[in-house]
């Protein structure tokens, strides 16, 4: 493979932290041309002085743009990800904030790898038209879709069903009344993935597995009724495709984003990095399965039912989701206050048929506002 | 599809049985060019009576051959492999007997769809190279190395590892002492596939999976130390694969032969067939993995020794244990005198270095002449 020119979007976050860690694994193969951060001004500036790279964009205002080298500028970040030289679009933002970019991106036909969620929620049908009439290509880095993604590699007959496993989160045997007096802290702690904060919390809720569920739903034509949540509290196997002639094939690893992130990177190839572990399935011992009791997980209830709904109610679920979960984080609100806001955000929305991006924006707004109006000050 | 015309060796055995099933379900999807069987004359005369194959052989002399419809004549099997018409040759038949039909098959650029394992053990570089040669196509049938090639389909990187699964067969639990008075029915009873006596015997004594870490090793030029076997007793995961980014991916279903037999018979398609049976994770609960305890499975050990060691040992292998399979069937000697009988074979043996197909096959003949001779009539 010749050296790949990347834009990271989410440099200082999980995923673009983590993309950064493997450009340095392979320092030769990947080229650093953009980094867009939130806030993080310290870290993106000290990758800035690491990767060289020709555009930086910074949520920051006080970001030290003065001090860059010489060679980096200050660029949009619609600007970084459709420069000519730009192949590879690491999508890692958190929230909505990546649909625009990941839209231009896709729009001057370049591979996103996208870990950011949201912006396929929120306007999927949007995402897929687009990177089809400008033949851009959306390569998933979430580990499930990642998963669902190797195992449909090669095949050419369709699928019965997607099976997306889900670790169940920290709380899944806990009594369903304490849920209530969970603390952030006590959210953030995943049983088997290490991730960003909106996605853990997410995660916990498994309004995360409702988001995947309407993911995968948009990144593989897949109808709502052909995907299926299985729990599999080990998180080994990432997820399962059956095929119609009830053949199953799964993709399995240890919980390590890097792998996923890696593959989005590199494909088709497949490189060794010695820092990725392998699974030891003696060692493992077991891998098992469960029902999901859908009476714990009320924000997986509303996802699935804002997903069959379409219009701009996933928008609105989306939106009042990470407006409720920063809430929760700033402990303005309690866990299962998440829920109760997402659902009155839905219940008051007036969804527009057919949405224009203008209408999900919209509607994202409108949803932010709100969820957050619903709580004193 | 257009209707593919297929020749079945070995159609009154376990595969071919379940091969017509599979053609019984799809009637204008395939044609029988040849049906060829053992001794079984009952069952083949009335195969023939309902698919009307334009070839049979049967190696029975009293076969009703004058009773056939006028449209079915009797030919040798390497007549009907080769005859112009035939597309694929499903390859049923038990031991070395495939070996020449599939040769032969393989020389007219035919497909075959092997489930007969020990043509490729006695020959594997004489198979593979003809294939190559002549653009001939070996799909394997077998469960394991069928989910190998599920799980490398669509793949373009190399592979770190195979890791075939073995469910350890009925015997995985039992004192050590206690299986030299095993019985061929407790033998033949196996823990969760239905299949001909041969390989089940194989596979209580794990000679099976010896064997398919050898045909693993041809099919898919994978070196003997990237092939591992874990013990896992559901046998829902048939096999999986992990690359060198260490992604692992896995083909898994409920143990039914007809699954990979039917995608050989489709292939590159997978057609939807109501009579194969789905897994369903939540009621399976569990997917267990165990360290393969060697001394327990001497059979799997020479396997693995005769394998890496070449020339003509794996003909010697497959043979010895094919006639010592045979005299425990007929109650002549005792379980765990099959591993003694291949061993002494093994060093008895004067291998030949490159062998040609001749020294194969005499290496074949000796094996058997050897075992038969060391058991007292």
């Amino acid at each position: 493979m010749p050296v790949k020119n990347i834009v990271v979007l989410g440099s200082t976050g999980s995923i673009g932290k983590q993309t950064l860690d493997i450009v340095r694994h392979f320092p030769d193969k990947f080229r650093i041309v953009g980094l867009a951060a939130g806030l993080s001004s310290e870290l993106l500036a000290s990758q800035v002085e690491e990767f060289k790279p020709k555009y930086v964009f910074s949520k920051d205002e006080s970001f030290p743009i003065k001090t860059l080298k010489a060679k980096t500028r200050f660029a949009r970040m619609e600007e970084m990800v459709s420069a000519s030289e730009t192949e590879l679009v690491i999508a890692g933002l958190v929230g909505a904030a990546g649909l625009s970019p990941i839209l231009t991106a896709l729009r001057h036909s370049k591979t996103v790898a996208l870990a950011n969620k949201e912006p396929i929620i929120m306007a999927g049908e949007h995402l897929m038209t687009e990177a089809k009439r400008n033949h851009g290509q959306i390569l998933p880095v979430d580990s499930e879709p990642s998963a669902i993604w190797q195992c449909l590699r090669g095949e050419t007959s369709p699928v019965r069903k997607i099976i997306l496993t889900a670790s169940g989160g920290p709380f899944r045997s806990a009594p369903l009344e304490s849920l209530k007096k969970v603390s952030p802290e006590e959210a953030l702690h995943h049983p088997t993935w290490r991730m960003g904060k909106k996605i853990t919390i997410d995660s916990a809720s498994l309004m995360n597995k409702g988001l995947e569920v309407i993911e995968a739903h948009w990144l593989f034509s897949m109808p709502f009724e052909q995907i299926e949540v299985v729990i599999h509290p080990q998180s080994i196997i990432h997820s399962m495709v059956e095929f119609y002639d009830s053949s199953v094939k799964a993709q399995l690893g240890i919980p390590d984003m890097r792998v996923p992130i890696q593959l989005a990177m590199t494909y088709p190839e497949r490189w060794e990095n010695s820092d990725l572990p392998s699974v030891d399935f003696v060692k493992a011992g077991k891998l098992t399965f469960e029902q999901m009791d859908i009476d714990r997980y009320p924000c997986f209830k509303l996802a699935l039912n804002a997903g069959a709904r379409g219009k701009t109610f996933p928008a609105v679920l989306a939106a009042a989701d990470e407006t409720a979960v920063g809430l929760f984080l700033k402990k303005r609100i309690g866990f299962m206050d998440i829920p109760s806001l997402v659902e009155s955000a839905l219940n008051a929305h007036n969804p527009v048929k057919d949405p224009g991006l203008e209408d999900i924006l919209l509607a994202d707004s409108w949803a932010r506002e709100f969820t957050s109006n619903k709580v004193p000050v």
